[in-house]
């Protein structure tokens, strides 16, 4: 049914039908350096697996990447410990809680539901930081070469910022320390945890960075094959079933493709065997995604008929 | 990547493959009518959207088909009644507890999370139940239908023996009526309920009456376009969220494909354009799904390559 | 401390003193027999163990004692079946969570937190109905005769009213029974449960009903040894604990006495060694205990100086 | 009823019957210097409001008061800041969940249920800290002038010990932190918590520090009001509904008084207008309250008659 459609056209004609949505979300403010974001921006990039790349709205333009970070340290996680070992301290499975809930946590002995909301995210930073003595350059290095872009770099701002109102992040870390589910101290794990969540990567980068989990693993510019297909696969299906957050199931139902979104306001999706494509539009909705990046995404497999259902 | 595979070779390995599972699963044992089923039986069907068919192991035995019926009873509900009626009194996310909670209905206002746990189907029932004057003759016929099978039945014993032992349908019942998100009696929906998850299907009689979720609705030996594209998509990804009780992300992980399971041992599973699969084989995992059934699924996505991620 | 307070001076003075607190409270409504009292009536008796009575208000008017039954099926079933069977299926703590809560439950497979929480007296009630062939006479013979009062019966139109909006209560025994800690069936429990929470009685038959727990157990018009001593201290003491549904420890912190209070508006009070006290008055604050009431219990207590601490 | 009985004999007595408790509890482990205390250890104190003390086994040997103290930091914190203030952070009720739970925090907006469990000591010692330049000396001086023991001390390896093992209560400070119901950093607050647990008292101690709550405030020796006599049957009612973690209501219908016990193995108990009572015994019960000390306690209610109820 899917004809090839014409990118350009219908992302610019999305970024024109979404206008009337601004101003329905809030920009995230818990950080002073997020929340002075103005709202109404929007951006969105698609890369397709033949190498072609379209663009609308300010794609070039830097913002926090926040918990998008959590895909890039699941696949650093991946390649660097024993997938059975990391298996074994954060589970697979939606939270069917808000992203930060402790609650689960103590009812699960302290194994994350999944590697996407925070308490995983921050098991699979201390299982990176037991296995690098330099986890950061070694994360950072991965990201730049997915993007394609050496001139990624962390948010020193808003990497402090983070820090000095992560009061519930520190509490999820001692948590999981009081667990036994953390191998270096709290504070450390944490200090990983909030630069990686730092990182400032444009919707461009994003939309390159993610191509691969399109293409079966492989880089379509290079031809290398940087991540087995197995893996891509399931890293999309745990990208569909936990990756945003409690919206996971609506947002299968209304888009319908692999997805991870930040409190920053950006989202990338996978269409497989096609497409990664990012959205950026910092106003969320009261679950954490960004208002207008879901609609923008909904008008896009709606549009083109390429979800994965 | 995936050439088109010799099915019927594929499913006679399968049913070889997974002989060394039998025995480290559990028949449903809370109705005898259920308990007394061998737990080493098998079965596979499948379907194309070409409308050839494959089957192996006991695939013209009729099982008790349980929670299945609950994807019959949405898709009669979504041509029944407005959608937007449906989704007020049933979500669409993972529940992330066990599929007979009433402890996340009490935090939740009596919204069950979806319609693929207890609670949600007990609503959706409900809802048909409110809008026909003889639903289970309703539901009956849509089901033949789909099946091409007329002489499809309820098992009377079976829906006695539920009614019997249903107690903790009927707290979920009473108290979704207690919320006010029950029309009828609740002892009449629970009657409706109790009968519907005992139709007995083959699982060559699943594999053809889900088809149309593979083909975009259409039923390929008619054309009819029995079910509008966009619906059956959306139902696809709420199979992908909620269809597996606790064990959605899992499943995703090992099978990736939409799916619902019941506690009869049968997995009915979609591999969107291609196939319709039903598989059986009556021990249950601890999550309550089919254990050599996801076993064999898993085999037939990994050696076709045909999982939707 | 404490001299001997002119008691009627001082209940007349507390109904003057309480009527500012009209209007701050609101009259049950889930069923209309409760809804239609007027709210701002106040009643107030006191037994002395010495056999002294005084009463101010409407203390000879029969209101709906609901939960206050919960005591007298409690002291039914503690001289019906042995001890040990009986805290095997329900619990001595706090409940922490609303009177009515279904999820506790689920937590701890089914046994009640304590007696004086609906799964609790469902369970107390279950237990009588085992032991006695016609437990609704036992029960009323047993308040008749505490109270001195043949005329005390049960109010027809308010228990088929529960009956018929119960479904909580009905959600609660189906739920039970699904744990095997419901003998017979639920239908029949919660008939018996409606119809004792549907006895009428007026605050002078509470405090005469309840002035043996002031008196280690003796009756004192008669000397007998109605209760043994240590059965009512027990009692006594999970009044305290347990008797206020969420609000025992705010209770036992402003009023310091054992209490046991009912959606009717009614609150018996024991002062041990000295005396028992009821008052009366319909509007309940949001945790479901008498507003007026409550105040007029813990200006008592302060002026008498008579608290347990 | 109750006569004065001969104290002395009494608890010689009780120390003689408890003798096969022991071995039934578990001595705490989580830090070391609790863990070697040998379990067999006994020791029982009882001061009267008349002066007269009385004192068997090892009651004059310092033991680690841990929870204990959350009396001392209460009753300081209600004579340092306006008691509206303190109780509008934390809460007045049993918590129905084990005493470090985080998931009622979560649920309850980072309001702890009562001051007795981990996250409402954590507040109050907030509470103090935010109103006193040097809070530990203050708090330690209140104490050895209670106990009129200047001998009193920190057991700094406890305390250090409690800090390298704190991540569960480091989990909650960071968490009161983030609902913003902490006003110094997080660090800070738990060096002083951990300080005030590991306050060195015996029995005999604790007994006679404890004498004015059985006194309506007043101390015997000196006839000085040292607590408001409200104040006293306050904390009084707290110790009983919130005084023994999950275990209040069982101990109050087994022991009946108002108690505060820690994990070191002390409890200590009030009876109004009588006694202060001090066991210690380092053996836990599986709630965290001292086996052989709770079965003294009864066994000294019981004979001599003296619970509240």
């Amino acid at each position: 049914m899917s004809k090839r459609p014409d990118i350009q056209s219908l992302i610019d004609e999305i970024a024109e039908a979404v206008k009337p949505e601004f101003g329905k979300g809030k920009v995230a403010d818990y950080i002073p350096a997020l929340a002075r974001i103005p709202g109404d921006r929007f951006a969105m990039a698609v890369c397709a697996v033949d190498g072609s790349e379209w663009r609308t709205g300010e794609a070039l333009r830097s913002f926090s990447i926040q918990s998008i970070s959590k895909v890039f340290t699941l696949l650093l996680a991946l390649e660097t410990i024993p997938p059975d070992e990391l298996w074994e301290r954060v589970g697979r499975e939606p939270s069917g809680t808000p992203f930060n809930s402790l609650m689960q946590l103590e009812n699960e002995r302290g194994i994350p539901r999944n590697p996407f909301i925070n308490s995983g995210a921050i098991v699979v930073t201390d299982a990176i930081a037991a296995h690098s003595a330099s986890p950061v350059p070694h994360l950072m290095n991965m990201v730049r070469k997915l993007a394609g872009n050496p001139g990624i770099i962390i948010d020193e701002e808003v990497a402090r910022s983070e820090e000095d109102h992560g009061h519930r992040n520190a509490a999820i870390a001692h948590f999981l320390k009081s667990h036994g589910n953390l191998r270096a101290e709290a504070h450390r794990v944490l200090h990983l945890y909030f630069r990686q969540c730092a990182i400032a990567m444009s919707a461009m980068d994003l939309a390159r960075a993610f191509l691969p989990l399109a293409n079966e693993g492989v880089v379509p510019s290079s031809g290398e094959q940087r991540f087995p297909a197995l893996r891509v696969k399931r890293v999309n299906s745990l990208l569909l079933t936990c990756g945003l957050y409690d919206g996971v199931g609506n947002f299968a139902f209304r888009v319908g493709i692999p997805a991870k979104s930040g409190v920053g306001g950006g989202i990338v999706g996978i269409i497989p065997g096609k497409y990664s494509i990012c959205v950026w539009s910092p106003e969320l909705d009261e679950l954490g995604n960004s208002h207008v990046g879901t609609a923008a995404l909904e008008l896009f497999t709606r549009k083109t008929g390429l979800s994965i259902f």
